[in-house]
């Protein structure tokens, strides 16, 4: 399916879908809505991060397939052959993520990383491995470590069905550019849902000051988990009545998951990449999660700076690198903290209505009235950045 | 030192240091602050876990001793004898934490825990040991696992002079109490520094409805690290203008550490208490904190339920116990997550001005006029308990 | 392809691939072998530990697919619905084991283990989705943990091409049996290669003495790494000029991995199954082999004790299960140790010579020559077993 | 006490405790017992590996204090002000071993490595701040994050008295040398015994072919663990009718530990170490240990190379460094598993008698009849290194 087709069918399903006229959509930033005291980077997007790509396929077709996926892509070259340090955080392990255990080994990862629908991880892996093998340059490669990350759909798609094909991981990954990243019920965001509204993907971005080594963190989730919506703070979930333990015997349910993937150009050792996806996982306090039983949270680091690189091959014993010391991690750390939290609000805010399997509808988050909900707490924190981070 | 002298030294340095009259301090709820949905325990402390209990040795002494030792003791039999349950999350493993990789091999811990200033570690885990092989019943004794955990209170005490002795073990150990827990500047909280004020111990409960398992969760802090202070997602530290990366050039600097102590009554297996464990670092994020590179945050927690005591010595090779399914720990790990946050915030609350080592003084937060940033931020949060969790 | 036909296609292969008659294969113990002092079980197989049963497809095919699938099926019941403690041991985490973060964070297992070559790792993990969403009493679910290892059978096996399909798996899974088990050139291990021989399957059990718990444990193995063989500690790798670092330029090449599954019917929690798990690893340096840089070499265990079964949904918040001691382990710990010592070199002398891709083959360990080196070293190890054990 | 009047107390004790003439002791390699194929370094010994020293205090006092504390000094500069990249591997975490959580987080080093007597470790490590607070350069240091091993040496020495002092300490470190290493009962091998006989300290090299990057690779052990003792796979313990599950009843009483220090000049990234320091844990089946569940197996590594040497403050945001990529990493792997093995022997042979509390004496293993046995099974492995490794 081509990708005009794809708007078109989102366009339509949209219109069939909705009961009523949705309301604007937008970004946080948007409505006025800011997240920290860092500046953000151009596009406020993982791919702020230089060299790094995004790309989606959405399916949404009939009642019941609303799921995708979604590549990021760490540097345009061939990633097997020049591979980039990596690491994983695990928040909660009650998920499907391939790839851990290499990259955890060995400090680095090999190919993009895609994110889908539980049950079409493997199809996706395979398809990820007929990507690689057929990169110019891979003609011997007989070993690829994929890296799939999922979330569970199944609320809204027709899960067992594993409706992502090899062929969409193509198109996916043919399709990923730089610049802006679509948003909301896109790729693997389709059919996700978070804090008790339509989830989806959100990114953003953090520039840290010259002074503090200048470099960019950019942040994209899949976001569907659950939680009391806070909002700098402002109990949004509370005030708009919905949230966690209200149905008490729903308490052990399956409740979906987030996958965050961290982008960054400072040069950081796999070891300092894990620290880094660490920080990602303080962020669900602030949005008004505790990282339920059931809910898989993996957080994936890598460093596109060019100087760590790793090369499949190489006749040096030895490699000569530069690394941010310990030091020097604490403004990383602040910024990934600041991107995650804003991606995941980013999901919710580009999302919208989706109705799908068994005739479920989830709403998205009504724009307006939390912003009400924000006046009404002061908590849209525009014009409030300290002077001494500007410099 | 007694007891009473402590107590009298603490009002006499108290004097001598504050140069102005100090507003009344009080715990977060004495002044309408309530934080999330959960009720508390009886005393919305780590006590509330029945057979818990806490003592301090507090050491102000001259100009520059601002230390001290807190204990504490899971049950009120031989801990040796009867092992409990025990896990450790390593939120940043910069700290002295001692005892963790015995935790981690065999699920439990044998001694109370101590809490301490860096450099006293050693001394304190000797203390104990004095302590552990003294108890009746471990005449014959020959390993110990010790578990101290420390930060550094550098800042306002002569760390270096390591001030603890192990005569002070004994006495923190010997006044143990349950009920009400003393907070702010005591123990091992005595010189520690919390989001740009003075910290020092705080602790809260949370209590599950019975429908959840009528579990209590308990917390206690020993606060000490950095970042910009929310407190209900009201920008407190910014409105106040004091935050992190304001000094541009400290960046580097180290910046303390978090101690939290996890006390449940819920029969959990070490699996699951270290899952519990890792919720309390989702709390840094709602007082603002991204756990910086210096600070040493280590969360330990453990079971005191009465059927999964691990006896040391044991002629059956199975044992039988009770545990909690997975399904059934979302509503724990929302216990902790909330009971931490509002510890921290106690320790802050409780804890006064403090002057010490080179003349340098630490501000207590200015509560009323926290109080007001709230209010403006409509962050009281009172009245809000949605009736759904008062089942 | 039907069973009877594969065995057939086996035996045409054989035919057309040795140039010279192979010798006559067995098991160690048919050539007097003995590892180690404690009794087998009964087939001295991992199927010696009730209920387990193993199944293998087996794919040769023309000149250059050897390849395969084997499955490790822990129960007879619906494993999804009743699903066994497990744990994952990473010796080194080059590999692409599918399902260990969910098995670490919950601590069990709900799919069979299947074993397969490394680029095919999805394909039959998709797979084993299918097989488990059609077991009857699984219409429902819609999240599904698939544990699948594998190894790099690339040295004789068209490995791009993932030759085993979906349908393998269900054929694997159907075929399992209890009692004895097929090892050798058979399902996962057709194409591997081990200590410079033909590796494979192999299998071993172990039996504790009544006082020590009666427990069994069972082993299986899929062979493909690299070192000089030693067999209790006659250096017959050496012996037979066929060592690691012989060819200095080759020290870097990607060079296999180990599967180790372990069975046991002791109620042991995951945390102790873990560490049963980690004691497989130091087998290695019993067949002289130290977990070379590009060995990914995975160990799990479960236990298939009734009693300590998790039900996937259940009313009850408590359950109620036994558990060995930490104390009582350490019998458990040298059967594991033994077993997979011995399961690996039944891998070894069960396997044929195996001609592959690009013509080349891989030579069987010659069995008569390195029992003339054993006895040369007095290494046969019969007649030893001290009596303290045959309690 | 001098180390004169400690090596005659050393003299006099022996003579005490000796009931007749004890044979003559010596290294492996004395005997004509060689294991693996790597060539050693110099004195192989870890102080092979240049920069790197070792000190021992010795405590033979009475009947019944056998103890002590030995002392590896990774460089002969302020280790402090300039730290080196260091990882840990927990084989099993039965210990208290100290100092880990920091080095995992950080990466590194920043004082000697200690090792003691189980309830002694505090106390040393007091000793080692002392040690540490009064380096010329370190007067503003208010952290320290010492790093101590220990094994339970309460067989032979009242552990229980914990005589091994914080000067004791002073003293270890000051007498700290490069050039050969004293082994056997010696510092805190004083006390300890090893599958079945006296353990002790020993220590072992091995040097890379230059092809393979020219580095060495040393080890240094306190041996204190249980099992049933094969050297070159000569079933010695078997054949002495001393092994483990003789007397069934003992299973679970705690046996021992192992401590196992490594020092590198390649140039490792803590990543890097960490892999190393876990193949020394395959060492354990070589020499015919399962490490029990009693016994806390910890492996310490850390390499001395100038370059990647961490300075304690640093204006400098990102540092550059080598680091040996990780497909040459296997050449490193094999000569610490086979430094390892011999470090332990060597811990074995150097040991003599030594009666101790209670009147027990722990007899050495006899060396003698050990080269019987060795030669019985043809294990001693004198001129069988292959040429190709010579090079």
């Amino acid at each position: 399916m081509s990708k005009r087709f794809s708007l078109l069918a989102l366009a339509i399903i949209t219109i069939l879908t909705s009961s009523q006229a949705q309301e604007k959509r937008g970004r946080i930033r948007d409505f006025g809505i800011q997240i920290g005291i860092l500046p953000t980077g151009q596009h406020n997007a993982i791919t702020d991060v230089a060299g790094v790509s995004v790309g989606h396929k959405t399916l949404i077709q009939g009642s019941d397939i609303r799921t995708g996926v979604t590549a990021i892509i760490p540097h345009q070259g061939n990633i097997f052959q020049e591979k980039v340090p990596a690491a994983v955080f695990v928040g909660n392990g009650f998920g499907k993520m391939m790839g851990i255990s290499q990259i955890e080994e060995l400090g680095n990862i090999e190919t993009p990383i895609l994110l889908t629908s539980t049950l079409n991880a493997p199809k996706i892996a395979d398809g990820l491995i007929d990507y690689m093998l057929n990169l110019r340059g891979n003609e011997k490669v007989r070993s690829v470590n994929s890296v799939v990350g999922e979330t569970n759909d199944g609320g809204l798609n027709d899960i067992r069905g594993r409706h992502v094909q090899a062929k969409d991981v193509q198109e996916a990954l043919a399709s990923a550019q730089s610049g802006p990243v679509q948003e909301g019920n896109i790729g693997a965001g389709t059919g996700t849902e978070c804090l008790g509204y339509k989830g989806g993907i959100g990114t953003a971005s953090r520039k840290l000051p010259e002074s503090r080594g200048g470099y960019t963190v950019g942040v994209l989730v899949q976001t569907n988990f659950g939680g009391v919506l806070e909002i700098n703070g402002a109990p949004v979930g509370r005030e708009l009545h919905n949230f966690y333990m209200q149905e008490p015997k729903e308490a052990h349910k399956v409740d979906g998951s987030c996958m965050i993937v961290i982008a960054t150009d400072a040069p950081l050792s796999a070891r300092n990449l894990e620290r880094l996806a660490k920080r990602s996982y303080i962020a669900f306090g602030n949005v008004g999660s505790f990282s339920s039983n059931g809910s898989g949270d993996y957080s994936i680091a890598f460093s596109t700076h060019q100087s760590v690189r790793i090369p499949h091959s190489s006749e040096q014993i030895e490699r000569n690198a530069p690394e941010v010391g310990n030091d020097y991690m604490s403004p990383l750390f602040m910024a990934v903290w600041e991107a995650t939290e804003e991606a995941i609000l980013n999901s919710m805010f580009m999302a919208e209505d989706m109705k799908g399997i068994n005739g479920r509808t989830v709403k998205a988050i009504p724009i307006q009235e939390t912003v009400k909900i924000l006046k009404k707490y002061n908590s849209l924190h525009q014009d409030k950045l300290p002077r001494a981070v500007k410099q």
